[in-house]
């Protein structure tokens, strides 16, 4: 099928489709015990919040990405659920694989708002638990939804045979034969992504008599060498009776799904447990709206949690279904009346005998397995090289798992839990899982190239149950939607909440001090001028005391001169001169003695003070400033390239310069606590530390920063001010300036001291939480 | 006493100071008669408007100008009141000078609003009208109020004698003498600014008794040639009783008017008519402010209108009574006992008889007129050299008419009149004054450097009376002040109304574009690419359609390429390549045919539609283009270098270049009504014609332009709009962009149509009016 269109769609186009990911996950504790604490109030109303909610249970938490337009953003999306869950959960980590751990004796139902919905949703799963019994609804798992990209989609009508079938019922009739070739080849997806071969002696174990070849392995664990996938096999998740839809035709299926419920196998169509679902626009009303609105996309159900991922999938893995899934396009249908019964049988065998050279059947007669396998590899290595979708690599990979069973997940699981033990394995995973989400946490994955303050405001939305979108992507705009209400943001600080003439005033010095000054607030005396003669006629009166003189409007610190100890006639002109290369307009002030704080104003609130600290290390009397300095660059937080919230410190010619020029090298070995700076500007980007004050400086100065932020009429701002000394009261102040668009990351992430929740503080703001 | 800090004062500090002015005028209609019409409403509460309110009468408007640092600055604000008013007053005119013009029946004493103040304000008139008679309050007058410059006072405290005096006590001291000084030297203020030697006969008849020397002119004028000032005559406007006040201390002067009060002269302290008051800061508790804070300034009476300038009194006599102040401050004292006797006698005397050369008396002794006037600006002359104030010509210009009688404004206007007729002389004048301020209507006097918009938001405000300042001046930084509530504005259409993020989703074609979509507003269907392969690969779909490319942020034009008729692939290419040049993003957009219109959206309202039209002219079949552009230029709205509404059109190489490309030259002679364009575009800034459409485009695309201002939460903003047929309900159209910080001077003054007040929409949703 897909030959009708070759040479007339890109590899980039085949590859786009829409994606999305549900995981499963259960919490447990640090001894792998399954949590009998509630979902986490963080993550709001179950109901509500589209990315993180729970299944079945209060300790199964269920991720869901946004859908995605690649297998790349899907997986990035996933990771970043993966990452929030890990840090919201306290001490608690989340199991990696799809068969539960220890289960305790409390298996809470998930609990729901007290209303409509969250009655039915509750009453559904006390219905369950009565049918299929609590403990196997603990089993997780993957499903992975797709749709095709819609161009592929029409190109393919354009090239259709049947002209006279509608778009509606052409587009339908590709998403049923994918749907069979699905059912007829899953067998091959548990083969090469089945991942749960042991089940721990707390599972239900009357049911493992419905399986022969089961064994006690050791204590505490049961399984076979030949078994993949035991939540796959009849021990998983399953209707009690084989259902076999009919896949035909919508209306078909839907006949079919209608008469399962009239004949009580099911109790409602969310209830019938494929391996793949036909889904709709609005699966809240699934029938009506596969009726009228055709197949939206499908979701695959069969594909187990690896736990050698962190997020139970590997990208690759993605990738590859997504192929497999274009396999499933373009392969012709076999006739063979009982292709699902057949179907149905080579997926239990598999399951539990599918590292075994076993036969399958196909259309009725038997094949290797191995056989079989190659046959598919190589009609997607045909798609995959007509396309030139670049994705030789995985279905290498794969052959290899064909080829060789020490290869595949099933086995690599059970080999290292014959080492390490069962919990033991799982733990150690889920520890450093958690470990990998903390030095992730303030980084958005699939989005690192925005910048930090805005990624650490989208995953706080995402966290929330905000809906999260990036609206242009090189500007850091984003929008924020949250129960019909959107706000726009963009850099993160940029909000509807500050008014335009707010940052004006912010931006703009002059226009600055005035207004504090009107206010009565504290700004250094000072004069603005516009032309250097004026000035140089004007500034007597600053000859030999503490001045700063700067351009009116620059941000970087260009053109700044700072005499703390006073200036001569002739250094002031020659600041005047500098300052009037970099701007029109020059401010010659009162120099403020003692150290900058920036305090962040969200809402009339202190969220965070911070000091900048210039690059520097402490000695030990043993390293040297080279050794001390490469220590203090292994970090999670430091980084290169404003990718994380510090820089690296480098050793380069302006730190050796400045040391130099205190006969000082890099080789030097500094004293015990002996302080060494590498340079004379403070600034984060140049290796800075930033250090939380927040709660060490008196109330007194937080209400002079709020006032200073309530004169300006600012929501969120920066108040830039002296402190000769931060502990007293009665220390001398003064604001030096306030600053729209204030970084929040290096406040949430500082050197030292507490992190601070600011992106939380802005979506208070912005009345979304 | 100024000599102390010569060479400790620079020539900008000695000429700085606080000045201001209150210039009383009469409205009259087109034949002189005083008018009778109520002051204007658009002027609002005369007790509520610091700049523009009614003395006496309704017809008598008072001008006050905020206090300004020197005098160009206090003329230029006289200047534009005097602008303002004269077109607020309909058909009617300023009548030019002090004694009033003709008075019909009608003096209606000025109406409050009935509250307290206005009741007190309207009861105080009532009594002045019992006592002095209404047509005595008729008469105007120039009142000069001035400070000395702070650091001149602190400077001259430094070099003080008296080193026990306390600051306050010798700033007293200082405005004391200045004042006893005043009264002394006030005749030489009388001849060279007096300007009133002719009453009509409809004033006071009765009164003319009081004085010997006046004769009947002619048919309707009263006079005499020797005459100078009745306004400063006992025809004027005096207290019945000659009063002599203690001016040697604060509190003695105060006790002195308590006697006035206490025997009846008087009822209260506004009533004493002093040629000069002693000021305090806070005015309307004068006895208290004056003991508490002592003398904030003084307040100059005797300076008549002079009907020669615009405004009353010229820039030149501003300098020139700044600098007879400082000859006040300067000049020793006798101690002639019988001082103020002798003073008012020589005023007096120089009001009717100034022309000859009469002999004054100086402390008690005669002396010329001319002796003891060029002895004063000898004086003032040391002044002038001693602190380089530069003022030479001014000495000059008052020396010939020491000399030269003919020279003075008193002697002009006689002359004026027996040749023009009295009514026909001011009159003229009137009319002439009105065209001026007609010819200024976009400007405002001395903020020329500022953006036309600012400039015409500012006048706005200054005729409501909302208190306006200029915070800064480069930055077109503005706040505007009403009843305690403030408003910062930038560039007049920056406010406060406005989110930030609204101002930034306008900023962001991108972000526009799907903001707009989102609201079911057509926008052109487009692409954004991020890289000039991938959109090489992807705009295949525009080949041979109306598109056009542009980069994303550029808001100058740079790197649009348009192909109105649709374009080859390579042409795309080229297009692409162009924009890539300019914007890292780059958008790809169906064009839209027709004219774009600039829709002004103010608060959801449509307040302006214009449409560009580039530099052209329209023949008369006997005209050249050299010459009809010539007629053009002449126009008072064009102007160069942004100063005026629309440009001069400039015969360069680039129109003659166009021009050559369709055969022509800039001596063609168009045929009658044939329309020669001299570029492409439409910029005003090239000479481009403004064309208001406000009222010839049908509501519903207003609709549109205010449900796109919307979806931006918009609060002022232009909308361009595409409209194949303006006048049509069903023209194809597409919205290309939204702008914030729309200029309002084009949609005020345009070059064809409705000028439109968007100043005062700006103002409203500023919640001021």
């Amino acid at each position: 099928m897909l030959n009708t269109i070759k040479g007339f769609i890109s590899s980039g186009e085949l590859l786009k489709g829409g994606f999305g990911i549900e995981l499963e996950s259960l919490r447990i504790d640090k001894d792998g015990i399954l949590s009998s604490k509630e979902h986490p109030d963080v993550f709001g109303d179950k109901l509500e919040n589209p990315y993180i909610t729970t299944d079945f249970s209060e300790s199964q938490v269920e991720m869901i990405t946004p859908v995605m337009k690649t297998s790349k953003e899907v997986f990035d999306a996933l990771n970043v659920l993966y990452d929030i869950v890990s840090l919201e959960i306290g001490e608690e980590y989340l199991w990696p694989e799809s068969m539960p751990s220890i289960i305790g004796e409390n298996i809470n139902i998930a609990k729901y708002s007290s209303n409509k919905k969250g009655n039915e949703a509750r009453s559904y799963r006390e219905g369950l638990a009565k049918k299929y019994g609590v403990k196997k609804q603990l089993i997780s798992g993957i499903h992975y939804n797709f749709s095709f990209n819609e161009t592929v989609i029409k190109k393919l009508y354009e090239k259709r045979e049947d002209k006279n079938v509608s778009y509606r019922d052409f587009k339908d009739s590709i998403y049923l034969k994918v749907t069979r070739n699905y059912l007829r080849y899953r067998w091959f997806i548990v083969y090469l992504l089945g991942a749960s071969p042991i089940i721990h002696e707390s599972y239900e174990k009357e049911d493992l008599n419905k399986i022969n070849k089961i064994n006690k392995i050791n204590c505490d664990i049961y399984g076979d060498k030949e078994a993949i996938s035991y939540r796959n096999s009849k021990l998983g998740y399953k209707n009690s009776t084989n259902l076999y839809a009919d896949y035909d035709s919508v209306r078909g299926y839907i006949e079919s799904l209608d008469s399962f419920v009239y004949n009580n196998y099911i109790s409602n169509y969310k209830e019938f447990y494929s391996q793949i679902r036909l889904k709709a626009k609005d699966n809240s009303n699934i029938k009506e709206s596969l009726l009228k609105d055709g197949i939206n996309y499908l979701e695959i159900r069969s594909i187990d949690i690896n736990p050698l991922e962190r997020v139970g999938i590997s990208l690759n893995d993605l990738k590859f279904v997504h192929l497999f899934t274009l396999f499933l396009l373009n392969e012709e249908e076999n006739s063979y009346k009982l292709w699902q019964e057949e179907a149905l049988k080579n997926q239990l065998d598999i399951s539990i005998l599918g590292l075994e050279d076993i036969n399958l059947l196909r259309n009725g007669e038997s094949i290797s397995k191995r056989q079989w396998a190659h046959y598919i590899l190589e009609k997607m290595s045909i798609i995959n090289s007509d396309f030139n979708l670049n994705l030789d690599e995985i279905i290498e990979e794969k052959k290899e798992m064909v080829n060789d069973y020490k290869k595949t997940y099933a086995y690599k699981i059970k080999d290292e839990v014959s080492k390490q033990g069962f919990m033991n394995f799982n733990l150690n995973l889920s520890k450093k899982y958690k470990k990998e989400a903390y030095n992730n946490r303030f980084r958005l994955q699939g989005f690192e190239d925005l910048e930090l303050s805005t990624q650490i405001l989208m995953k706080e939305a995402i966290k929330r149950g905000i809906k999260t979108t990036v609206v242009d992507r090189n500007d850091n705009f984003i929008s924020l939607e949250r129960g019909g209400k959107k706000e726009y943001v963009k850099q993160a600080t940029k909000t509807s909440k500050d008014s335009y003439i707010t940052v004006l005033i912010m931006e703009n010095k002059v226009v600055t001090k005035k207004v504090l000054a009107e206010n009565n607030i504290k700004v250094p005396n000072g004069k603005e001028f516009t032309n250097i003669e004026e000035a140089k006629l004007n500034i007597d009166d600053f000859i030999g005391k503490p001045s700063v003189i700067k351009p009116k409007s620059t941000n970087f610190g260009l053109g700044i001169s700072i005499f703390p100890d006073g200036a001569s006639k002739n250094d002031l002109h020659e600041g005047l001169k500098l300052a009037f290369n970099n701007d029109n307009t020059v401010l010659v002030e009162e120099f403020i003695k003692g150290k900058e704080y920036r305090f962040l104003v969200i809402d009339d609130k202190v969220c965070g003070i911070l000091h900048r600290v210039p690059a520097n290390c402490i000695g030990d009397g043993e390293k040297s400033i080279r050794e001390l300095i490469d220590i203090k660059n292994q970090s999670s937080l430091r980084g290169k390239g404003y990718k994380k919230p510090l820089e690296k410190i480098a050793l380069d010619d302006n730190a050796k310069l400045f040391l130099k020029q205190r006969g000082l090298d890099f080789d030097y070995i500094p004293k015990k606590d002996e302080v060494v700076y590498l340079r004379e500007n403070s600034n984060i980007s140049t290796g800075g530390d930033s250090i939380d004050y927040t709660d060490l400086i008196p109330e007194k100065f937080k209400e002079i920063a709020i006032k200073a932020a309530r004169a300006a009429k600012a929501k969120i701002c920066g108040v830039d001010m002296m402190l000769e000394d931060y502990k007293s009261e009665d220390s001398p102040y003064a604001i030096i300036e306030i600053n729209f668009n204030p970084a929040i990351h290096i406040h949430s992430y500082p050197y030292k001291g507490t992190e601070r929740n600011i992106a939380k503080e802005v979506l208070k703001l912005l009345n979304l939480i």
